[in-house]
């Protein structure tokens, strides 16, 4: 019983296995004055929920074989999140199979407990989550270093790789819904991570880290998620009411490239990541029997930039914070206090509402322009509190700008300000 | 390992887990006679069913913050019962945030593997179950005495009391579907509870609680779930055939009251509760583009009266017996077991089969009087057995008079005669 | 922690509880050529996915009572596979209550972890799954010895006889879908499973076992349930497209008979079983107001031919392989490797489309000949590399046979040529 929750171990170190899970309860406040308008975005509803219920076992078989079970029971439902098996008998060449985090975002390979912000930003909203299927990672440590295995998420070694051949999974596909594989083309995910300076002897560089992801895909007719903004609202929606379009497929070359980096230095830290996304798009608008179908593509970008600072004087790092003092105030420990503040903007592609003709001689578009934003840009500073290495209470406040989807042409969406707060347990 | 589960518990007690759960086999026979009729009530099918599959998770950090996480896994879906963390680092003021038992009836805080009967009664089936928000809540030591904490639903101390906010559920809301804030509008809910003559050396009266509970709220569009007899059967229903209604909702003010009090002495327990609840309810008629609605009240009441006695002796309790010795017959030993009847009622409002003016001009009604019942009264005996404290087998049975819903006008749906019989393990 | 999981034991043995699992993932490749056909069996996709994730937890009270409870959690959902409670006081008259396997076919009490094939073979398609109910089992010694209870499925002595009366359920039912009873019928089922020359001091038969299993019931518009095929394709659907049927249910007596056996001799094995099955009935065809109603009998047979041969020496056993030596390729082990072959097949009763008249006038059947086989043939090939006791890689090809079902009259169902590969995880 430990950091790593519950652990069991054998004597001979051959048999290991971990319970761990963890458990956050959100309270979300909008602030959206007395409009009582129908424009997009206003009257948000507050509410009290589970954000996530998980449950994770795991273990490590004769010292090379780790494997992951993580579901999650939020909202009543199921969601299977890692399911994977991790051979790595060679750690530069180690093989995982199953379902995965799909080698692409910084912000999404921050496990959530280890969030400094209440919800991710953009970047993990254009890009796949979870897929499975089989990749090819390792570790490279500095010359004169053996290196150091770690299971996924965590990469701490001086290069690592990670190179995976998947299913093919949408931008923001939920995690329940990308076990099934539904098409024949398969997707390759891949990144490279160094962090150059590590064990140079240059303390203030050592924690600095930078790589590059990528997809590479072709798939057939592959749904279209609906994209969320950081207040977790529906902002773009492909199809649907006001488009005269029935569907809208992402259908043909499809492509993601993200450039990343972090550096932790004493109580400082810095994340920031920026992804090109490219993917051939078939919408088809029909009117009784008959039908068009239209070809283009979207471009979409994302990005990144945080900042965070241990106001309580612990090392900050990628994996969180470990308070100096546990929650105690009789014995006047009040834990760790961790200030952070993050820019996360979205940018789509303006094809999303150039029209295109319809079927019934009408004009048709991707998305609806008075429902679904081109843009979003927000601004979030929040104040972590460690309470002990298993505890932390998050609150954090956005305010996101938004460019159109305001319900009426030329209009933005109603400006979002949405304080959240977080109460979590993980063990 | 032993009687509250798995746990394990660090050498300095700062970090507890523990593994618990438990599993309801049972088997419900109907006894319906031969009738071939249509009559509501009859040709109930008699079945086999795993009624509750729980895993629950707990665990206490540093002795004062607890956590829960108890999925079930019945009929193959999950549904998400506790999942809070409590905070009681002051015991006389402790936070508990998450999805949690709303502070109402006492048969609802028995937890499932110590009632008395298979099935609730009706002050369960008008009341909320689980909901997602923030508690207040402590205990209050007799004079002279520390407070004891103890996790949520047991409650021991010589004063108890609950003050929480939540998102606000409606009566019987199955609990898989109170995770998602459907209004603005929160509950407010409470209780006081008190062992008035616990630690009073007044020994027949120390097992003596009594309390008050209550909700308030202002739901907005909120779904009225349908009602269900002690034998499981839908008894009442809001809208639907018959009723030219197209939607029945709770709108507006609502509140429930709930007195309640419990006695336990020796091998006899006595246990009783009444509820009182009212909420304003909107229905809505419609035929083609027209639409009428009607504005209405409904006041509901249910109680429980239960008596138990321990036939082996041992003491009774509201979180149930331990046998003194555990079945082992070549030995001698049966284990415990305990006698019980209850009489369960309710009273629903006659204002539910009121006729109003509906869309099309001919009367409508919140709920159809032909197959809805306009009250129940439930008469059951039970016989527990306890084989060790881990293994209980359970038969009851029960006779059911209705008050309308018979199918034809004025007549009643037919008496539902059930026996149940439940397999049980919980560790 | 051992080869049973982690389990856990109280002192005098009166608690055990063991937490196991096991994860399977599995790749799936077709080889259909470059055919751009629409014939049915063409065109199959490829795909990775998570084929069982599989939590259990098993415990054990006062050495008599057992109990497990066994969810899954692949495809982000979750199935109830085990669930319940075996008291053997009395190792030759036990009783176990809840969700269990029905006893039936030998390949189908052979756990998803010692499977010698990716999937199993026809007999799994035309029977029941689990079911709920209660069943009477017991083992009896051979003479002079005493009964060694096992916990289902394992059956090791003498002889075992199972005698269960269940909620019945389907050929093929889902696992997830077999929770709730339907209807008022009740089905029983039996086996009776010796080893006749255990501890008969003649080697070479003490591995022999012998049986026998049937089912009786008389559903009420039971489900009828698609079939599939080795390769998980569906080959085999009552009512649908081009069937002029607008239901088929299983309606009336229904029986279905199980002799099976299989021969374990050092590395050898053997495996065989065949199925009778006989169900009525009822469909119905619907045009406008008009429906007319047709009863038949459906009268299938499935089997299973299996023969293994452990190349590393090991001895072979139904409930798998433990390998000498562990896979550590630096020190020269392996681990164990399996060879194994099958032939498994399926015939369906020519009923399924044999014209009757439906409502609309125009010849009607139960399946459509032109999409649903009448027969299939599947010969397997496989390799499976036991890394040690917890780690599996297995992988096979499967070469499938159809009789009918090719889309066009008289022509049949594309060869299927499937190679599955699965890296499983049990502890």
């Amino acid at each position: 019983i430990g950091d790593r929750g519950i652990a069991w171990s054998s004597a001979d170190g051959n048999y290991k296995l971990a319970l761990r899970g963890y458990l956050q309860a959100d309270f979300r406040t909008f602030f959206d004055g007395s409009t009582k308008t129908k424009n997009p975005g206003s009257n948000l509803t507050d509410s009290a929920l589970i954000r996530r219920a998980r449950l994770t076992l795991e273990g490590q078989l004769f010292k090379w074989a780790d494997w992951r079970v993580s579901p999650d029971f939020a909202n009543s439902q199921v969601q299977l999140f890692d399911a994977f098996i991790d051979a790595h008998y060679i750690p530069e060449a180690a093989l995982q199979v199953g379902k995965m985090r799909v080698p692409m975002s910084l912000e999404r390979y921050k496990t959530a407990t280890n969030l400094d912000f209440v919800e991710r930003g953009y970047p993990a909203q254009i890009a796949p989550n979870r897929d499975v299927g089989a990749m090819l990672h390792g570790q490279i440590g500095y010359p004169g270093y053996k290196p150091q295995y770690s299971i996924q998420p965590v990469f701490r070694d001086w290069i690592s790789y990670e190179f995976g051949w998947f299913n093919g999974t949408g931008d923001n596909t939920p995690v329940g819904q990308s076990d099934v594989e539904v098409d024949q083309e398969k997707d390759l995910a891949a990144r490279v991570f160094s962090h150059p300076f590590l064990k140079s002897g240059i303390e203030p560089l050592e924690g600095l880290g930078i790589g590059v992801a990528g997809t590479w895909g072709n798939p057939i007719n592959q749904t279209l998620n609906k994209l969320i903004s950081v207040g977790q609202q529906t902002i773009f929606n492909y199809g649907g009411s006001g488009t005269n379009t029935s569907s809208v497929l992402a259908n043909g070359n499809a492509y993601r490239y993200y450039p990343q980096a972090y550096w932790y230095y004493g109580p400082f830290g810095l994340l920031g990541e920026y992804l090109w996304t490219n993917h051939a798009v078939l919408a088809t608008s029909t009117s009784g029997n008959k039908s068009t179908s239209y070809e283009t593509s979207m471009n979409n970008r994302a990005w990144n930039l945080e900042a965070s600072y241990v106001l309580t004087g612990e090392r900050d790092g990628f994996f969180g914070i470990k308070p100096q003092n546990n929650f105690d105030p009789l014995a006047g420990n009040w834990g760790a206090f961790v200030l952070a503040g993050r820019w996360t903007g979205l940018t789509l592609d303006a094809h999303a509402f150039e029209p295109f003709k319809g079927a019934n001689g009408k004009n048709a578009t991707l998305a609806n322009p008075l429902t679904s934003v081109s843009g979003a840009n927000t601004f979030t500073a929040a104040l972590n509190w460690y309470l002990n290495p298993f505890m932390k209470v998050q609150t954090d406040y956005s305010n996101t700008w938004f460019t159109g989807g305001g319900g009426t042409k030329d209009e933005n969406r109603r400006q979002e300000q949405a304080w959240f707060t977080r109460f979590q347990i993980a063990y």
